[in-house]
């Protein structure tokens, strides 16, 4: 790994196998384009995998689960040891991503990123944990800048394993209570947006716990006075250990030329991190679903991303991403399978 | 069969077993309310099968195709022979339908309505050929009451069959060129809307091709004088072989207790005309997506509907329908395969 390995240049797409996706999709037996987003998918898979007809058999989860220091000023409906007790969860097949995983046949690792509480060896759970949660970004940086370090290359690491084991989709999922804080405050200085604008109930502050969050994400914004140039300080001062390890995922897996799909509201404030790293980041994303935390649609609408999904749904763990999946195969079954308008002696469209 | 028999009632849901599963989410280690729709889906599912945990093994896709007589006036982008081929289409696996079905070990049959020429014996094509296409609806009724009856019976017969092979899901899916404007007709009448307001580009038309398809049907309407609540005589009128077949396997599938996934834009109209005639039927629906076919919304409006997903699809054929049964199969592992707080061992919602 080099230093400052998250400025080498993404993977360039294949413009050659993208307009031979295409062409397949005009000749299949259907009205060109009235499979909508599902001719979207399948094109862009195209473009990524360098072959006309993609495939995704295997695909990677990683979940990265840390604590934060800011939990105690009471920004979170849960308390703090339930970020921990879900890792358990995941291990153990409980949670919504260890059955959703189950489901679609995805091979699902978790990795300790720093919970509050040590995890003794669980199978299932990887432990790179760079310290017992982050500090409370209200009265300092979140961490140091060697943690941060430490932290996105965790995320490097996961895209690396996922590459080496032959997967065609990556998907980073995340546990860290108090973590819709981190990423609102990463989202308000990157996007230069008001707290107001991009804080929500997470999971599931009434309106007074909302505009406690709310000052409580502004005293620390006013604390640090932070540059939207400056990334890599914004994931510093008020990131959290499992978001910068997304973001490291992220720009790996587009080095490499791994595709992924970006989960909910944490997830894409990483990728809005990553993408402002390297926009060619973007290239390799696929959005997942409408997150129904508010902010995550104003993310959206700055990252041109158009999410596949929208069903309220605000779990996070990677689990929304994972949902779009089987429909991303459907795509893929469609795009390969159908019989194009010769093949079938079908008539096509007149004029 | 009993003579007017789409007005028996819709058997009712199971209010316990709804109260049971909406329950049960509660308990599940997530945040109350995270999954979104996919709680809502197993919750209604729940009811539906009067069970707590809802299974979906078992998809039937009933296919019902046929011709329209309002295709002389040209308000297709596709020429009619194309009916008849996608019907052979279907029954060899090369539509989207057939690569669909497949793909989710769904059981799809393919009924020939009225197909314009005669299909010989095919596998996977039951032969209910009512008349060679309905008539042109501008100049006299699409088809006699005895046909109309006739048409709806064969979408009882096919909702007969998905009960007694034990199916859990019933899909209508839709094949004829020109069904648009039949559909577009039907819910013009139904919901009392102005003919621009409905009428879309279909397979493919440019707004040349809209705007007289907005004129033939508009024609059309003036002829026939249509009253919103006779809506028996508005399916007679301006419908077609296969979206009567499917109004009668919607009302039957209520009648049994069998659960419907409604499809886009003409399966919509059929599933309008049905709660129309019996508001219950609407129960049993679940509606899939929303179609790229403008008028759609309106139509989802009207029956209070969220579609799940939202992927600019417009084909027909019930791909809409399948592809959301993927969604709908995720939710149902969720439901069914998480831990529960206690089990789990995780620490719940505070305050």
């Amino acid at each position: 790994m080099k230093s400052e390995w998250w400025h080498v240049a993404a993977r360039p797409l294949n413009a050659e196998c993208y307009g031979a996706a295409q062409q397949r999709q005009q000749q299949l037996t259907k009205p060109p384009g009235s499979l909508g987003q599902l001719e979207v998918i399948a094109e862009r898979l195209a473009a990524m995998q360098a072959c006309v007809k993609p495939v995704i058999d295997n695909v990677k989860i990683t979940v990265f689960a840390a604590d934060h220091g800011i939990a105690e000023e009471g920004v979170s409906a849960f308390p703090q040891e339930v970020t921990a007790e879900m890792v358990r969860n995941f291990a153990r097949g409980g949670a919504a991503i260890s059955v959703l995983a189950k489901a679609l046949d995805a091979q699902l690792e978790v990795v300790n990123m720093g919970t509050v509480t040590e995890i003794k060896s669980l199978s299932g759970v990887i432990d790179q944990r760079v310290a017992a949660g982050t500090a409370n970004f209200t009265k300092q940086p979140a961490m140091t800048q060697g943690q941060l370090q430490q932290a996105m290359a965790a995320g490097y690491d996961a895209a690396e394993r996922a590459q080496q084991g032959g997967c065609q989709l990556f998907i980073a999922g995340e546990m860290g209570i108090a973590n819709t804080s981190a990423a609102t405050a990463i989202a308000c200085v990157l996007l230069q947006r008001e707290v107001a604008d991009l804080a929500g109930p997470g999971t599931g502050l009434d309106q007074d716990g909302i505009s406690h969050k709310v000052d409580v994400i502004e005293r620390a914004l006013d604390f640090h006075q932070l540059n939207s140039d400056d990334v890599m300080r914004v994931l510093q001062c008020v990131g959290g250990f499992e978001i910068a390890a997304i973001v490291g995922s992220y720009i790996r897996c587009a080095q490499l030329g791994l595709t992924i799909v970006v989960d909910g509201f944490i997830a894409s404030a990483a990728a809005l991190a990553a993408t402002r790293i390297c926009a060619a980041v973007g290239d390799w994303m696929f959005f997942a679903h409408a997150s129904a935390e508010p902010g995550h649609r104003r993310m959206m609408q700055a990252m041109n991303a158009r999410p596949l999904l929208d069903l309220d749904m605000r779990l996070g763990e990677g689990s929304g991403a994972v949902t779009a999946v089987a429909t991303m195969r459907l795509a893929v079954a469609l795009h390969n399978g159908m019989a194009t308008f010769a093949e079938a002696g079908v008539t096509g469209k007149q004029g």
